[in-house]
This record gives structure tokens, C-alpha cells and sequence, in this order.
């Protein structure tokens, strides 16, 4: 799993990733850095709000599903490099204690005519621990062949 | 500029943020915590890769558009709460030293039939100090509306 290449990959393909629990100080520590709402540092700014509670930030579940996708090592041969993302969507919010996991499932592969590489589509749908996604996407990632 | 409401936004609207440098010490945290590959940790792996040189990731970029765009203060009253993301695109790399600004531009509003609110569509085009753009993206985004 950890030496795949262009040529390894295929629609319908799935994997998952190992699981991540989320602390609130992490939640804390991102907003304050990235998304300083008050809705997300505080918690009577957080129980006021439309969340009813603390939440992390939208970015936040965004990048943890990036690091579970980079722990889980499936791409490690080629690196992970995005050419764009597209329908980020985020159904429900995440809270602090809960754990996240992703599901990766691929969904086109593209050659590119001219060069030794092509685009892997991958749906990412990442589930808390009552299997409720938290965050969907579509990665489109470029990907080069294995070396001759 | 800083008690807009779902009523105050029209197609056509532009703002642009302030800017902020990135640092190298920035670039290795946020990848050390969220998108730990070689080429975004370490100089001699930066090197090597098709970057040639320290970049930083995508999701950081994308994290620091939204701080951008909060400290700019254009949506306090109501909160920047997005439901999604749509067409994320990295143009470009970030690297060590450069100065990103973010320009928003309304293109599209559209009223929710049973509720107080509705969606505000913005296109996001944060540019590096060269004017190139380093990414763009549409964030789908929950307004309420003037409270009566």
C-alpha cells in the first residue's frame, strides 16, 4: 500500500485511514490561529451561537482529514499534491471529544497525454464515531507513474 | 462594513483584505501538525521535490484566507459560517516570505423561502505579493438576515 503509482490506481477503489480523537485545545489552539470567531474560542460566545456548543472550525476538520490521509501513508511513494478540491462540503459540525476517520474512495483516473503522470480523483468522506459525516470532498491530485 | 446582513449583500460587491507575510516557522508548524510530507517539513526533501524548495501546504493557504477574511471584520455581525466550498484551486505554491492579500467579490444571493437568512456566495482570490493568484475558491456561505 505505501508504493503505489499512477498506474496502481483505479475506480472504485477504497481505503480508510486510522481514527483521530479531537481535544479541545486543539480546536482552540486552530481558531485562534486560522478562524478567530468567538463562536469557536469561547464556550458562552460557542453556547449562544447557531452551534449550540463548541465546534471546531470548518478548516480545522479540513486539514485533520488531510493528516489521516498523509498518516495512513497510501500515497506515500508519490506525495499527496492537490491540484484543487472540489464540493468541500461540511453536513455537521465537529465537537470537541469526538473521532474522526476518513474514508477515501477513488472515483477517475485521468492520463495526462505529455507527461509521465496523470489526475486520481478521490471522494474523501470524513465520519465521526456515530457515523455521521462531518466533512465530504472531492481531491483531484496529481500523480505520476511508476518509473520505469 | 462591520454590521452587514443577508440584506446589505448584492452581486457585484468587492472588499479586499489585508495582507499577512508567511514565515518559514509558520509553514513547518501548520505542516508538522496537519500535512506532514517530507517536502513541506524539511529543506534538502523541499529541494528535491517538484517544488523545488520549501512550500507551504495548500490547507494552510486556505487557513490563512479565512483568517484574512475574519480579521477583516466584513461579515462580524453575522458570523462567517459556510456550508461549502466549491472549485478550490492552488495555482500556485506559497513560499517562505511571501505577503498574501485576499480579494472577495459577491457573486451570487440567494434568500432561504422559510427562514431568516439565506446564502451568500462569495468568490475568494488570495494573491501573493507578485500579484499571482496562490489559490481561489467559492464559499457558499449561511447569512442571516437584519434582525427586524
Amino acid at each position: 500500500m505505501t508504493d503505489r503509482y499512477f498506474d496502481d490506481f483505479a475506480v472504485g477503489q477504497t481505503h480508510q485511514t486510522d481514527s483521530a480523537v479531537v481535544h479541545l485545545d486543539e480546536i482552540v489552539d486552530f481558531a485562534r490561529r486560522y478562524d478567530p470567531q468567538p463562536f469557536h474560542l469561547d464556550d458562552a460566545a460557542a453556547g449562544a451561537s447557531v452551534f449550540k456548543g463548541m465546534t471546531a472550525s470548518g478548516w480545522f476538520t479540513a486539514a485533520l482529514t488531510m493528516r489521516l490521509i498523509v498518516q495512513s501513508n497510501v500515497m506515500k511513494a508519490t506525495g499527496i499534491i492537490g491540484v484543487g478540491i472540489d464540493e468541500l462540503r461540511w453536513p455537521r459540525p465537529v465537537r470537541p471529544g469526538d473521532t474522526l476517520r476518513v474514508t477515501m474512495e477513488i472515483i477517475d483516473v485521468k492520463p495526462s497525454q505529455r507527461q509521465p503522470r496523470g489526475i486520481v480523483s478521490v471522494k474523501l468522506t470524513t465520519r465521526n464515531q456515530h457515523d455521521e459525516v462531518v466533512l465530504s470532498e472531492i481531491a483531484r491530485l496529481v500523480v505520476p507513474r511508476r518509473p520505469q
